[in-house]
């Protein structure tokens, strides 16, 4: 047997059992049979339980996703049970950070948390933070390049906490519910679904226990530890606006207009051609344009992209659009559709975005529409913090669609009420100007001087080009120079690009 | 500095650079640029290219699905290749090897294959393995137990080999196709799944490319390493009979009969309850009496799991199903309906049945009807060798689903020909009799002493109960005892339990 053990690991146990083997297992397998057809359950009777279950540990790093948004209960549930608990120095590790999440100052104060991963912050905790708050600066990470750091183990999650508007007793947990309660939806839950493959540990919190096997659905009940049923986890108010709302605006109206003229004349356009579009009210309107002008040429596109809206759905089902990629739904129809159409598909932060996957979906873009806090004179976009220096956005998918699509155009106004736009240098950088082709404003058109064909293939469109300079000339010819913001010399954050390398650092800002 | 390099690794960087930050990241960008916006594929010109890229080296552990069953042409074709560039010494491990795989005799011979892992083994190969042909022991391993050695690091894959009907440049692969170009069919691809989630490097076999996204789809690309286009990945008449027949034998409608009246009887009939069902005809027939008794109960069940046939989908389009759990689909009709029917989902063998996930789907079953080649007295079970000690079959999920389902019926006749079925004592065993509930014959029904309570039901309900003695006893009556099968000492099998235990082993046939 001596060479039969060295070949096969699992002989090495039929010394220690020391008998035949059919004898042997037969008692084992009388042993084993105690729990048989017990139909067991992942429900643990409290976040407590589900914590003490998880063998959280001072200094460990949890996870939370964003998918409710401003609506989101999770994280402040879950950390104020932390603290009532006597945790310390915990890595909080959240995909994104928002204003409901200013609670989470008083336990930054007590300890409770050393520091803070995430792909933005907005509101109080942002001011805190800008203001100098915490010891430790806090990693800012585009959702791919956190992805990518979670699924290769740059940044291992101990427990992640997840909130799911539906859950079964095996842990398959999705954003939406098919049983007649209905419950509250956040869409697709694809930042979620990385973090509970990749966690050491998962727990679903949900409010809506359904019978098993709640499939199709976001995370499977492989990818789950503990499921923990509460009253509530989101307002819904705050997870999703109800509709999607064209702008009125002339200036967003008119930029939408020229950003749909750039991509049919950059030469991406094309049947088969794919697409993302951001969520605010110009990408919302470039995407109505984009629309007429595809069903006038008889096109239609292979896939959309990301952060998925209503207009995204109206182009589907009109048959514009053969496949919906959803990393995020921003708004109600986008969730319902996801629900509904079975080739709106839910995908995961890593499918969507991680450099290390060659063919990840971000790298088959052609064209991306994206909105800018700033973007200055070399192409490069901030939109991580405002003309006062205090954060207040997120990376979100910037850099990762601006890599990845073949044409990355930034849609961004020169001026907003007396701020620029258009500066001489970014105050953050977060996407490198080497990776944006077409910024268009509602001044003109610029085009990055590394894309001589596209820049000619637009001339001859008879779109009005021109230079970020002259861009930058006529906004500080509206709104005059800014005084340059003070900073002290203590680094509050950390902005890395989506391979994990540091691309910029946010300081305090002198009161 | 220093401080926050401890607290934040990817700051260790920052000296490297050696200066500011958004110039050298300025710098960075630019060089990244390079390839922006390329539209990465990852089809590779070669099966020998994707080998290399691979990194396979003699010595490691190569995996393949069986979703193709007797059409199956990649194991040889990839063994074939291997050989002509004189790799040595692999560990092949394979969901399940059949029939068309008798060429890998000679690849043994050679030395190209040092051991194998497998669910079961027929025809010519497993004649040879049974007369000792290899040196060192195949082990054989059920559908849950190798999920799990799989996803636990025990079982670690170097590179997975898995042919795939559909699949698009990014990798995305898939049982079915979409496009109007048709192509074969294998429906779920579920032990392919598990393998190309946990292996170093997966190699997808295609003869169908589609275009960008391939979604829905069996393996996310994230999934996948290279995709290589072939002329023929199976014989489409081997891959799936082409529609589900119903038994005429009178004595497998009898014991299919007598199955659903002890289900009906047993206690776990009831609205919500959830099923598993062979392939086999008597499997096939008790679905039909089952399907009649719950219209009749007015009942539907939660989800039916495994094995999917046309049977099951017809249940479920008659809504007596709610949700197909399909690990494997055995015909056409099921195949089709996967591409069909929404809540008709694939799921990975991990998902299915590893024993490490407390809620895997055989865990939630409250019923399974399983088949054998022998059970004895003590109700042990033998599905991989035949009366004459030669291996011709397979442990499949039989051991995973008798220990998850509260009833586990074994169907089987008390003798096929001249030999009998109902034995003093297995000659392999694979399924405890301490997860088999009940034994249905032609000749009568045995409970499990082990569950008294289901006795009584089954007594009250007036089903005809045996000992296992009495049904053993008249098998020997008409058959009378046979030889006893003679063996050398050599060791040819290992057969393992679900945890990866040693349940029993396989000794060559003497000649």
């Amino acid at each position: 047997m001596r060479d039969l053990r060295k070949e096969i690991p699992c002989l090495e146990q039929l010394g220690s059992l020391g008998k035949t083997f059919s004898e042997s297992c037969l008692e084992a397998g009388g042993a084993l049979a105690v729990d048989k057809g017990s139909h067991p359950s992942k429900i643990v009777p409290s976040l407590e339980e589900a914590i003490r279950r998880c063998g959280l540990q001072d200094g460990m790093t949890i996870s939370f996703h964003h998918h409710f948004r401003n609506g989101d209960q999770i994280v402040n549930m879950v950390l104020d049970k932390l603290a009532e608990m006597g945790f310390h120095d915990l890595v909080l590790a959240a995909s994104s950070l928002t204003d409901c999440h200013a609670p989470l100052i008083r336990h930054i104060q007590n300890g409770v948390i050393r520091r803070i991963e995430t792909s933005g912050l907005r509101g109080k905790l942002a001011d805190a933070i800008s203001g100098g708050k915490m010891d430790v600066p806090v990693v800012f990470r585009s959702h791919g390049g956190r992805a990518c750091a979670i699924s290769q183990g740059e940044l291992p999650i101990d427990v992640a906490f997840l909130g799911a508007p539906s859950c079964d007793a095996w842990g398959n947990a999705n954003g939406y519910s098919r049983d007649e309660e209905g419950g509250i939806l956040c869409g697709s839950m694809g930042y979620a679904k990385c973090d509970a493959q990749y966690a050491r540990k998962t727990v679903i919190l949900t409010s809506h226990v359904v019978p098993c096997p709640n499939v199709p659905c976001a995370i499977p009940s492989t990818d789950v530890d503990c499921v923990v049923e509460v009253e509530s986890i989101g307002d819904p108010a705050g997870i999703m606006s109800g509709a999607t709302r064209f702008t009125k605006n002339p200036k967003e109206l008119l930029m939408a207009e020229s950003a749909a003229e750039v991509i049919a004349a950059s030469g991406v356009f094309h049947d088969g051609f794919s697409f993302q579009m951001g969520s605010g009210g110009a990408s919302l309107a470039v995407a109505r344009f984009l629309g007429e002008k595809m069903k006038a040429a008889g096109i239609t596109a292979s896939y959309a992209l990301g952060g998925i809206t209503g207009s995204i759905v109206d182009m589907y089902e009109a048959g514009l659009v053969r496949r919906i990629l959803d990393v995020q739904s921003f708004d109600l129809r986008a969730a319902e559709s996801l629900k509904q159409n079975r080739f709106h598909q839910q995908i995961s932060a890593v499918y969507y975005a991680s450099p290390k996957d060659a063919t990840c979906a971000v790298n088959g873009l052609d064209t991306v529409i994206l909105s800018a806090l700033e973007v200055d004179t070399d192409f490069n976009v901030n939109v991580l913090t405002g003309s006062d220096g205090v954060i207040r956005g997120a990376i979100g998918g910037h850099p990762d669609t601006a890599w990845g699509a073949s044409l990355a155009i930034v849609v961004c106004p020169l001026v907003r009420g007396r701020i620029p736009c258009v500066v001489p240098k970014v105050n953050t950088l977060v996407t490198p100007g080497a990776t944006v082709d077409v910024v268009v404003t509602e001044y003109g058109v610029a085009v990055n001087p590394r894309r001589e064909e596209l820049r000619r293939r637009l001339e001859r469109a008879g779109i009005p080009l021109r230079t970020m300079e002259q861009l930058q000339g006529i906004a500080q010819q509206m709104v005059g120079k800014p005084d340059p913001i003070r900073y002290t010399d203590k680094v509050v954050g950390v902005v890395t690009y989506r391979d994990g390398s540091v691309l910029d650092l946010i300081y305090q800002v002198a009161d």
